[in-house]
């Protein structure tokens, strides 16, 4: 308990002398300041990029996504050939009150569970990071049990929401302190010399109210949106739309006021990465996209901040049903079609030997020139 | 050159030196032994891996495509937990006689350049090797120039094939010489070592003879089974397709004879790729499938060796046209989608941290009683 304390307190110094170093005081800036803050990319680089890529020993084009995301690169870090700095995968783990009403294939009790899981390294986005050389921030931003561990970011808002079929999940000022939660932690980050992100979560239920707030955001039916999660049955998946029906009648969430529909169908874990997602646009740092809940989060920052979008990198489609219409809504393309479904920021870090190989390729490929390779113009 | 002979004539005594020490004789097996000693996979292994995954702590297959690939390595290896050994992509690099009717954006002459390049490491297959661990082998089995370089495995059958628009573009006899340099490649890098590869090539206008291989194997019509390749305008595309006919006219290739298709209106690359996956799958390797190339000689690997399928990964769906069509031929599912159509082995080695990523996950997850997480079972 004592080392924890004095952990947290060591951490945050070193965040403070950071943020005082930069003229950055993000503990004192509203969420609109923060949203405010987040700029275009730099359009500029991207044309320099764009340039750069089509002198490679290649034909114009012929890497695909890979040339999108180093010119995308280029666009937010402000430089052809970025240096991207540390990697981080950020767990964000909460409860659902709606599991009361048997929504998921597992019990609540998980949550808490998995948490010391991925604490202890066991979990698949522990070996999925420790393989692409990321690190796991794993963040208690709403578990409904007391939690403390060495490695833990203890940032709890509440413990676990409410029901949101009887009435709002939380209020609208635990929604925006638990979006500053994720803002804050990458402004601490990046003062540890962290640079490109990945979104990841945990939460027993959160399938349920990812899908809510991709009926009200996108506008899609309850059938379309809502999946069968960690692995329910027909019968099962049938009550889960019922609860999300009823949970809508209830709450009256606003697609006009993404806020409030965090607050009344979200979830604390999917807020916190609504933080991350904004507080990454905000430093300039690109965010890769998880599965089916951190694209509901992505959805609610598009909408918040829509120059967000520009610093957002979608990595796999999950086979939960409903994920491919968040990505069209936010606009994003997945490059990975691996068919799982597990979330915990698994996908997203699957993707980023992806970008890190792009960020290569414009540093390290030889152009026609320096390798003596004839071009095709002079064939057209 | 004295340096090059030396070089050979080195590698060439290890090579025989494990051959001896294994009982293998490569060199002694005709194309239909090498055929007939390709195995099924371990079905009793495969059942054992699957049992091991539904015990790590995720909910049963939510892992997707990486639980798959954990099951067929598995299989492959006979063993639930693998070692893969050493990653090589094998660039085979040869030139087509049809070039002389115009069909590529890129000059002949570009072959021998990119193979230089290979070999100067500033492609973007050397980027890609490099930044996931694995040795680029690059093999002039037909390239129509004189080269020599301490790297480069000379093993040329003959300089570029004949213009399959006029006849074949290669005897029967040289078709299944250039298949046994793949086999016997694939037989001397596994003594060094190396248990995990990619297919790789290198030849301007072998997306041509690869559209007349679908076109006949895959009963695709010429219109669907060509593409741009490396970037040909409209006009040039119906040309290309109109070469292609005429090929198609002039050597009246029969489907049910793979080899004969092959010699007709193949390539030199596409036989020695061809020969590389016979080879792999002869030694129970995995081995990974690049874009349409690959999948064009992969296609006849599977009509010679319908087993070898098994032994097949495919990494990416290239933005060439006709290459969804070659892999649902064969019955493969690719993992990427980044609009890649590069060739090189580039697709493929970027699904080797994915192919690493399932072994890590069967590796080192934690399982639901390890990790005193609840299971979802006594919910149903």
């Amino acid at each position: 308990m004592g080392r924890v304390r004095i952990f947290c307190r060591t951490r945050i110094a070193v965040y403070r002398k950071y943020c005082l170093g930069r003229g950055i005081d993000v503990k004192n800036l509203s969420l609109v300041e923060v949203i405010n803050g987040i700029k275009p990319l730099d359009e500029r680089k991207v044309e320099e990029a764009a340039q750069h890529l089509d002198q490679l020993t290649k034909p114009p084009g012929s890497l695909g996504r890979l040339e999108e995301v180093a010119k995308q690169l280029a666009g937010i870090r402000g430089e052809v050939k970025p240096e991207l700095g540390r990697k981080a995968v950020i767990v964000m783990a909460g409860d659902h009150g709606v599991c009361e009403e048997g929504v998921s294939a597992f019990p609540a009790e998980v949550t808490p569970q998995m948490v010391l899981n991925f604490l202890h390294g066991g979990a698949a986005v522990n070996v999925l990071s420790r393989h692409t050389g990321a690190d796991v921030v794993c963040v208690d931003i709403g578990v409904n049990a007391e939690l403390e561990h060495q490695s833990l970011y203890s940032r709890k808002v509440r413990y676990g929401t409410a029901n949101m079929a009887k009435g709002p999940a939380m209020t609208r000022e635990e929604a925006e302190r638990a979006v500053m939660v994720g803002v804050e932690l990458v402004a601490e980050l990046v003062g540890q010399g962290y640079g490109l992100f990945a979104t990841g979560e945990m939460g027993i239920g959160n399938t349920t109210a990812s899908a809510a707030i991709l009926a009200v955001l996108g506008g899609a039916d309850v059938v379309s949106a809502a999946g069968r999660g960690t692995g329910i049955d027909d019968a099962r998946l049938q009550h889960k739309q019922a609860v999300i029906r009823r949970a809508l009648e209830v709450n009256e969430p606003d697609a006009a006021d993404p806020l409030g529909v965090l607050a009344k169908v979200g979830g604390l874990e999917i807020a916190g990465l609504v933080g991350v997602i904004l507080g990454a646009a905000h430093h300039r740092c690109p965010v890769v996209i998880d599965g089916f809940i951190s694209s509901a989060a992505a959805l609610i920052a598009a909408r918040l901040a829509p120059l967000s979008t520009a610093y957002m990198i979608a990595s796999h489609l999950s086979q939960e049903q409903g994920h491919a219409r968040l990505l069209e809504e936010i606009g994003l393309v997945p490059m990975l079609r691996m068919d799982m479904r597990l979330g915990e920021g698994t996908g997203a870090v699957l993707a980023f030997p992806l970008i890190e190989a792009a960020v290569k390729l414009v540093k390290e490929m030889a152009t026609f020139a320096d390798a003596g390779v004839s071009t095709g113009t002079e064939e057209h």
